[in-house]
């Protein structure tokens, strides 16, 4: 750890935080004078400060919490800049996590020769540029093919073109970027009887969230050459993500459907319900948009989703949370230590000590950041503890769903959320850079002695 | 690990685990019956079988969680019977605690001369043996001190001696033992201006919840010859958890005061909110007995109090939760890792990575099991989240304190409760030993490779 962090400290002006920090700070300010232009707003709108810099950070975090409703509120210039930042938003975070990793000079698992950064000697800022070119370039593909589709589909929904090309193009941008925000004023529930504009949204919130590596190694995989697609290798953080990923949306959508069987399924059809479960459960992998109003969901269910929000999408995504791998890290290592072994195995590959402790450190960390914003937000708001419990772990995970309450939070709270979003955007680990040592810790080393645990 | 395990399986003709499952069950049995003896109850009161086997449990467990008032259930003979029944409880877990502690060949820090093991060559039975009547030794005689001094003290609540020394004995063991019951029928709030009483009761809440090997390393302390006190070395062991104990219980005082600030606390005077803030956070490190009505404080200091309750007791004490040595350990480790260092550091001491683990492990297991309990409470009973969680972490802690939901829970709920307070019991470990293997793990080695985390 030490050594590494010495090796990119002597290549770099700055170092990989600072980079994002600054990045952030950037992109934040940026949005908050764009969407305080009086031309973002309808006629006679007048936004607070504190709200237009909540839907900023909210944007470039791709969480899509809103403390004022966005149909209301601002205009078709206003809308188009919200769907630029929050495609900003997106491409920055897939560029600066994948970035991060490489910088870390670990391979992603794709040939070296597709790799962004062919050639070591190459500066890591020419690496940077052609990475995030990358990015833009593999978002903008998938979200033109799926404008051109969804565009038209729209017509069906809206009288004017026009209108049901805005619909279409802000629909596209909000769930592959999983910034979750809505024009509709009321999320998906329009479509709640739509399954193909559904379908068509999970696709692409999956996209999002499924973490851009595995994008660039499926894209490798499919337009590799027959012949040598046998010899091809998924990269073990590739199975690991979207194995864990596709489990968590399985036992989602099982989970939210039985917990509420005798509550809100209870009158609803077999397919309604399918779709019902199955888009709450992947929308909450980082997506964001709901079918349907989640207070009509039981208790536990409020609890179980708080739960799956927590953990969030995978690395080098669009969502945020702990993320799919440090969750499934915490898990195989319960399990392996408390079935007596002592490596940790996965997929016929080991894993590496020091990625265990950060997943246990990730995940410890998170804990105590949710639970202290949960403490915090029961001490100031009026509200029943399900809502802050889910409003809390949406923002961590850059979810977006919510009971409804962000619009009555008080300024400390909405502050809260801001940070949350924040910290569950750029991640734990991240952000936990600051606190490092800047020298190496004492070499010495004390006798050692053991403690009773549990 | 694998090998101290063998090396008492060689010496042994029962491991640690089927020592204790066979004492709880044999206790928990024994525990029953007498409680289904109709002279144990008031005349006239048929107590329900599961109600009997929950008040068991949570005698055994020192929980005191009660699905039924022991003060208008019970005979006096019943309460006797209840007493003794903690008294067991407590010994048998300080005995088992201990005793699997110097089976696994680690010593506590007091010095070997003294130990109850002084002769490698006995049998552990006679070493058993003698920690018994050690503990029962070290009880008898705090219990009686104190029973003289609170028997006499009660005579001025109590019309007859015979009932004033009845609630004497009553309260000295259920609060040395931690065994929180009550049988005044609102725990100590007949006593909340009373201070005398409720520091009383705190004394021997914590002798009882601060850990055996704890009192035995003081009393030699304090009886150690003058001219070498100064050599006198408390264990790593002693200073971790009596610091960490310590501390929970100041920072539990200033929380559930200060979240409670403009709440409860508002009209109360000074002396009073001391008492208050101060007697509840020491009741949450396991002892269960309350000086007031618990609903009175915010939902922020039930969700306060459940974590301090999760955190729980020291080991080899008549508490549960995941223990204070391994929340300790697990914010060690954090701030270890976030700052850098490799090697964890407490006291001018190293821990051993397998003790790491063993916290890391404990805690995400009781997360899990806690977690799981919440969700399917919540799904069962048609009360408040907040009063779910405080059960819950309640039971796994064995504390017993509640918001009043216990004698309206469904059997199902109950029996949860019960599993719960015997894990929160024999604490996780040793429940895990269940799951591990018998042979030892494949000993081949598979290629490392890298995972992206958070
Ligand atoms: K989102
Ligand atoms: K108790």
């Amino acid at each position: 750890m030490q050594k590494t962090r010495n090796k990119y400290k002597n290549i770099h002006q700055w170092t990989p935080f600072q980079l994002l920090l600054f990045y952030y700070i950037a992109a934040i300010a940026l949005s908050t004078i764009l969407l305080s232009l009086p031309v973002a707003h309808k006629p006679g709108i007048d936004i607070p400060f504190i709200d237009i810099l909540f839907i900023a950070v909210s944007a470039i975090s791709v969480t899509g919490l809103s403390t004022i409703s966005i149909a209301d509120s601002l205009s078709t210039t206003g809308i188009i800049i919200l769907a630029l930042i929050m495609q900003l938003g997106a491409v920055g975070i897939m560029a600066t996590g994948t970035m991060l990793w490489i910088m870390l000079g670990k391979r992603i698992g794709f040939r070296e020769r597709n790799m962004i950064m062919t050639d070591q000697n190459q500066t890591h800022f020419d690496g940077m540029v052609r990475l995030i070119k990358n990015i833009v370039y593999v978002l903008l593909v998938i979200e033109a093919v799926f404008f051109i589709i969804i565009g038209l589909y729209f017509m069906k929904y809206y009288s004017s073109a026009g209108e049901a090309l805005l619909h279409g193009f802000f629909f596209v941008i909000s769930s592959i970027s999983n910034g979750g925000f809505d024009i509709t004023g009321q999320s998906l529930i329009p479509f709640q009887s739509d399954y193909f504009v559904q379908f068509m949204c999970m696709v692409l919130i999956i996209i999002g969230a499924i973490g851009y590596p595995v994008i660039i190694e499926v894209k490798e995989y499919l337009f590799h050459k027959r012949k040598i697609k046998n010899q091809f290798h998924f990269s073990l953080f590739t199975k690991l993500t979207t194995t864990t990923f596709f489990c968590l949306i399985l036992v989602g959508a099982v989970g939210i459907f039985l917990f509420d069987i005798h509550g809100f399924f209870k009158d609803v059809s077999w397919h309604e319900s399918f779709f019902y479960a199955l888009f709450q459960s992947v929308t909450t992998r980082s997506g964001g948009l709901a079918t349907m109003d989640l207070n009509l969901l039981s208790d536990t269910n409020h609890l179980f989703m708080s739960a799956l929000m927590f953990i969030g999408a995978s690395p080098s995504s669009a969502g945020g949370g702990i993320r799919t791998t440090t969750f499934a890290l915490v898990l195989i290592f319960l399990f392996t230590f408390i079935r007596g072994g002592r490596s940790v195995k996965i997929f016929h590959r080991e894993i590496y000590e020091v990625d265990l402790n950060k997943a246990v450190t990730v995940t410890f960390f998170a804990i105590i950041v949710v639970f202290s914003s949960i403490i915090i937000l029961t001490l100031l708001e009026p509200v029943s503890l399900d809502a802050v419990i889910f409003e809390v772990t949406s923002a961590f995970g850059t979810v977006g769903l919510s009971l409804g309450i962000t619009d009555e939070l008080s300024a400390v709270s909405k502050i809260i959320l801001m940070i949350l979003m924040f910290i569950g955007r750029v991640g734990i680990l991240t952000f936990l850079m600051i606190f490092k040592r800047k020298k190496d810790p004492a070499k010495f080393n004390y006798p050692k002695e053991r403690i009773i645990i549990g």
